[in-house]
């Protein structure tokens, strides 16, 4: 133990898991098989009709310390960053799979958050409205509305919001724990593979890099009554690797590295691509995520400009290019498309996303058209 | 370590915090300051006005294991109880502290979760919305409605918010951590103080029992590249036993034990009146706390009844009363108060409360009374 009250350390072997070794031994969510057959079917109606889909991760997985779970190691993530990406994927016209952690926020109704913006603000008071002289008014069975001043900002979030419904572009898969969020990955994976580059995998949520096995989380709620605390945890399978490899080896997968020392961001978004080889790595800081990030990707001789400044890197002799976006470098012409009217960071992270995996797309026709001729 | 990942242990004496140790050492939040002068001035406008004043604590509470918080150790908690319960502390004319984790469930806005019951879903699709014939209509400036499927449950619960609102009788107060809790409940109390026997105390909040203490913090994300992660926490110090001691000696304090094994709800509730002194404790079994919980309290002779079954108990020579309460106990005449149609539990703990309390500021003028003779 050293000073510090959390602490890592190499001990054990045991404590390194394989995916493999993970899905032999820890059971799955028990509403696997439904979750699954829904997902499937809401893929092939989209690949039917030539649609893209890309998966959203969003929100923070738990780690139960308990089965009947009282207390959970948690990780930080309101979800924001995936509920607003889905809703700029389904601008695009993409197909979304929103795979989030329970009660997080969603895309559209992110916009009112119960204590952040609560709706019943926007609602006139029912006690002082005034009323018109309408029979129906003194029925009291008039109306609610929204209020006027309310109006002009909502209706355009209603509208997408009802569109993506009804439209059936946006599939949602709900989860808690880091052990769901695993299985979910993968089934979600084997049920996206088939549509080959047309998927992308767009990693956002925050997961746990530890957890703690089945066999060894106890049934009850830890006493408290007998002074310290201590919690040890092994480490989560670093599943990239078999996605990458074998999962959707077609896909274009994006993975997210948040950090609070700026120092490490890109030595470790660097160090995730050459471990797992897939294709970019969107890293953020801690206090710096609301308006800045850097793509951190390989770099490749055909990669389309997209009037962003890509600053090279070399790292053990491989080449790698980093893009930083901020929020003023949008420009004066580039008005706020974010549909509360205030431009948001992801309106350009999914646009520039969707001509790189344009070009992920087309890299695969040319390399077709070659071996054909 | 035992072969249980969590476990604890009385080790080191250092693990034990008295709660002058935990005031003297750990920092304070930013806000206090702030925070106590807006509480102060809703106190005190209340005592002038004669009324009573709960705090309600609610939502659960989280151990930082970064100073740059990504990962948390959290408490199981949505603040359904807390929110309920402030609801109808309101009808029943007190004035309500809600002090509650950030984001957790906030009275009246709970009936409608971004999940569960999103409130986008209440409200016409402008695209699809019936025009009438009137000029208005047609100007693209329309109001928004809520569906007439939903007025009738809307309108109570808005009604209820916007007098909440109005009548100055709501204050909240947010935390995060488990620190910022323990701070701010001191704080509270000692503002309350002065109300005597005519304030609440309603402690439903999920506090955690470890905390890890600032010096132990490490600032930055604690890296995974290195196996398993050992976590060490010490006891929170019992802050019950102060605030009945010292901070608010005439507070009718009611407390709220939550346990996953049925067996040691009533032990461990009985223990926690012997321990600390207080009056009430409200015991819950995780599953079935929506319909269920039990009354503890030291057994008195002059106790009014309110039509419910105590059972009496002696522990080391000591009489205690439980009075169960389930929602079926309710019966056929009571009907449904709950503002979304639908009886609540809460309803009638309330009652109860409503009745203690005011034998408890009954007791003390009786005192009174029979000193002055």
């Amino acid at each position: 133990m050293t000073d510090a009250a959390a602490s890592s350390s190499s001990s054990s072997s045991s404590a390194k898991w394989s995916s493999d070794r993970f899905f032999q031994t820890q059971a799955p969510p028990s509403n696997l098989r439904e979750v699954s057959a829904t997902a499937a079917e809401f893929v092939q109606r989209h690949m039917r009709e030539g649609r893209k889909v890309v998966l959203v991760t969003s929100g923070g997985t738990t780690v139960p310390l308990e089965k009947n779970v009282v207390r959970f190691l948690d990780n930080f993530s309101a979800g924001t960053r995936g509920a607003t990406s889905a809703e700029y994927f389904l601008s695009a016209g993409y197909a979304v799979i929103f795979m989030s952690r329970q009660h997080s926020l969603a895309p559209y109704t992110r916009h009112y958050s119960h204590t952040t913006n609560p709706f019943l603000d926007l609602l006139a008071d029912p006690a002082t409205h005034v009323h018109t002289d309408s029979p129906a008014s003194s029925s009291g069975d008039d109306d609610i509305t929204v209020l006027k001043q309310h109006v002009a900002h909502l209706r355009p979030i209603l509208s997408a919001y009802h569109h993506a419904r009804t439209s059936g572009l946006l599939h949602t898969v709900p989860f808690v724990t880091v052990n769901d969020y695993l299985w979910l990955l993968r089934e979600m994976s084997r049920i996206m593979q088939p549509l080959g580059r047309s998927a992308m995998y767009y990693l956002a949520a925050a997961v746990s890099d530890f957890f703690i096995p089945s066999t060894n989380v106890p049934e009850h709620k830890i006493q408290s009554g007998k002074g310290s605390l201590t919690i040890q945890m092994d480490q989560v399978p670093k599943v990239l690797k078999p996605m990458v490899e074998q999962w959707v080896p077609e896909g274009y997968l994006v993975s997210f590295k948040l950090e609070t020392d700026p120092q490490l961001l890109i030595p470790k978004a660097v160090g995730a691509l050459q471990r797992y080889g897939h294709q970019l790595v969107i890293g953020n800081d801690l206090n710096r995520r609301k308006f800045e990030v850097v793509f951190v990707e390989r770099a490749s001789s055909n990669s389309q400009s997209t009037g962003r400044k890509r600053e090279q890197l070399e790292v053990d002799g491989d080449k790698f290019e980093a893009t930083w976006m901020r929020l003023s470098d949008s420009g004066p012409g580039r008005e706020g498309g974010g549909k509360g009217g205030e431009k948001e960071l992801e309106e350009d992270i999914i646009a520039e996303l969707c001509t790189r995996h344009e070009q992920w797309i087309a890299a695969a026709s040319a390399e077709q058209d070659r071996s054909r001729i």
